[in-house]
């Protein structure tokens, strides 16, 4: 049990209509685990690819989990073509079926429809796995000691299932192989003169590790995995040849530990004892978010204005009309009063601001699209910088620049 | 030109370390210029792996779409792959080499390192479209008719090499089918009886058009496509089947034709010249950024607030003292101050608040997880509601609640 295969079904992803966030979610539980993904097979509801797409994924993995296609309506063909190739029927399932009466009568739902009834049908040589959020239940076949799941394609449904179910399920049945994985930020290099850098040490590496390279927004995450039986002797390893990479980048690593870089803010905060605040406008709320999406963030998280009229930046944050006036609201000036506004009106250690044109029209003063100004106060000290990003979309504008801000606000931490 | 295959190449996406939305992307663009994306592979970053999707992808497409697998680092052997199936080999391309070099000096970049060089590097049958965002070029192959896009991965280099560059090649190229597509928003209504409602009517659709269900948060949208020759038949087609759909759901209809709910919301404030403010807890900026993620939103959003803090909630937004410690911050009555504090403080027609425990622990006075209430007041009315999600995980919370909330609002404003 090694390698896992994903099969995506339905049309919501191929149309676009959809962004598949099912496969990432599946890929880092199964590594967890030390079930790496090799392939994933994005597909469209039809009985004949359904079972071309299972014979293609037997031959690459030792685990199937397939996604979509269960749902109560006349496009789901998932079960019939699971019938089909593993040669099985469909017969109502009375477990099941009390299952869903039960998760329907709890929803205040007494008139089980036909259509529902049809959903307690599964292959009568599967394994059912009851879903508790949905209505759809998670079907395992087994072929040659090769295993297929069958999950609805709901992400709210699917966490629950892979998480308190399948993984635990997985982990007791089959005797894995351990994975360890070490991540190393690095910021003020570019991609070609890091690599260039550390080549020597990367060719060294024994062969059970491997190293990826992660661009985030200006970020570059070094990610080492490690793959083994002895667990210990794995970290020790991997830990051995961290030791040796950061003398070799070391002005430019802003994290050994956490993955994101919000996380990284969060423990250094908490560490530290600081608070934060923010004053958004042309992130519109993206920035407080990020922060706040850490579980715990209500420590030093305080409050977060959006004040998008120049007028609320005025008379709320008590940027100077003057200022707005002379140097117009896209401005170095600005971002710089909105971050003393906002440290002042929420009182605290740390004070972010943005201000800027996302797009896709000019700024009312005629400031391009994809310029930003932002300022982090930290106490009495402040930076104020610019960014000219005019080929990022609105929401991808919006997202980068948070990263950037959380990024750089790191770095002055760690350098203080 | 009418079936395409995308290949994502590369373990980011397989480890679970990034979502795929360069697939989401391209699907939208092609869909919009006739073509659909049948089926997407995502594969590692190895040569016979590459080798092997191709195949199988240009029996199943006209056209392959690779992405990924074209940076400057080690882990990339994708143009390799391309030059071993094509039968071709890699040269130095001149025309490439000095577009790198320009995009390099324009950024203040001397130094092109060999690594650099090497991306100037293409097979010798492949007709470069340079990257004015990046690195790495695109290179289109051709086999029998059939075309192979290979662009990096990096989305805010694949977003312009696909819009500005290969769709209008395609659209000049081929002569396509045209594809109409009508989306109708669905509220209040559980798919399983809303597709016993509209059964007869689906199923006597014509053969061209094809209907899809599309749940999102708590609504559904029925995607229906129509294909043909004929643009303006096909239109008709289409909205004559719209009219007859609508009938059987009358009460139920939110919007008949923008597809984001934030954007049929920035059209009905726009049209009716009604501001807007929030005041957020748990959805920590969320909810304000999915508002201003429509371009022209500063029309309508005046602010936003998150105060985060409860002591914050009191001082700036004048929730009482008395209604937290008798009802807890968590509460309907907060909800409701915060709500009214909200558009006190901005002036605005609306104001929206939310407070609730996002988790993953117990909120402070000991309110379950997923618990969260939201007021949406419209000038002097007000609607307090609550829900409780505790199988979200923090994020999806996040998300969920803010679609929800926008959701309702829409309906308030459509009833009114």
């Amino acid at each position: 049990m090694e390698k896992a295969v994903l099969i995506t079904i339905g049309d919501e992803i191929l149309s676009g209509n959809t962004v598949d966030t099912n496969s990432n979610f599946i890929a880092t539980e199964l590594k967890n685990i030390g079930i790496q993904v090799t392939q994933i097979f994005t597909i469209s509801d039809e009985i004949g690819t359904i079972k071309n797409t299972l014979k293609a994924a037997f031959e690459i993995g030792d685990l199937i989990i397939t996604t979509g296609g269960l749902g109560p309506t006349r496009d789901d063909k998932t079960k019939k073509a699971l019938a089909e190739y593993f040669n099985d029927e469909i017969a109502l399932d009375e477990v099941t079926f009390n299952h869903l009466k039960n998760y329907m009568e709890r929803r205040g739902r007494t008139d089980i429809l036909e259509r529902n009834r049809e959903q307690a049908f599964v292959p009568t040589k599967s394994v059912v796995f009851q879903n508790h959020f949905g209505t759809a239940p998670c079907m395992m076949m087994e072929q040659d000691g090769k295993l297929c799941f069958s999950l609805p394609g709901v992400p709210y449904e699917v966490k629950p299932l892979i998480r308190d179910q399948i993984v635990p399920y997985l982990k007791e049945k089959f005797n894995l192989y351990y994975i360890y994985t070490r991540i190393v930020s690095v910021v003020g290099i570019p991609e070609s003169i890091l690599a260039d850098t550390i080549e020597d040490w990367e060719l060294a590496l024994p062969e059970n590790l491997s190293l990826s390279y992660l661009p985030v927004g200006t970020r570059v995450k070094l990610r080492l995995t490690a793959s083994g039986d002895d667990e210990s002797a794995l970290k020790k390893q991997a830990e051995d040849e961290i030791q040796k990479l950061l003398p070799l980048v070391k002005d430019h690593v802003i994290a050994v530990t956490e993955d994101k870089i919000e996380k990284i803010l969060a423990e250094i905060l908490m560490e530290r004892n600081l608070t934060i605040s923010t004053a958004e406008s042309c992130t519109g709320g993206e920035l407080a978010k990020m922060i706040t999406s850490t579980a715990g963030s209500s420590k030093y998280f305080i409050a977060g204005i959006i004040p998008y009229a120049t007028e609320k930046k005025i008379e709320i944050l008590k940027v100077s009309k003057e200022t707005v006036d002379e140097f117009t609201v896209v401005s170095e000036q600005v971002a710089s009063e909105m971050a003393k506004g906002c440290q002042r009106l929420f009182d605290t250690d740390i004070s972010l601001s943005t201000t800027g044109v996302a797009g896709p029209g000019k700024g009312e003063d005629g400031n391009e699209v994809g310029t930003v100004f932002y300022s982090i106060r930290i106490k009495d000290q402040e930076v104020t910088s610019k960014l000219y990003m005019p080929h990022l979309d609105r929401l991808d504008f919006m997202n980068f620049v948070s990263q950037k801000i959380i990024q750089d606000l790191v770095g002055l931490l760690i350098n203080r």
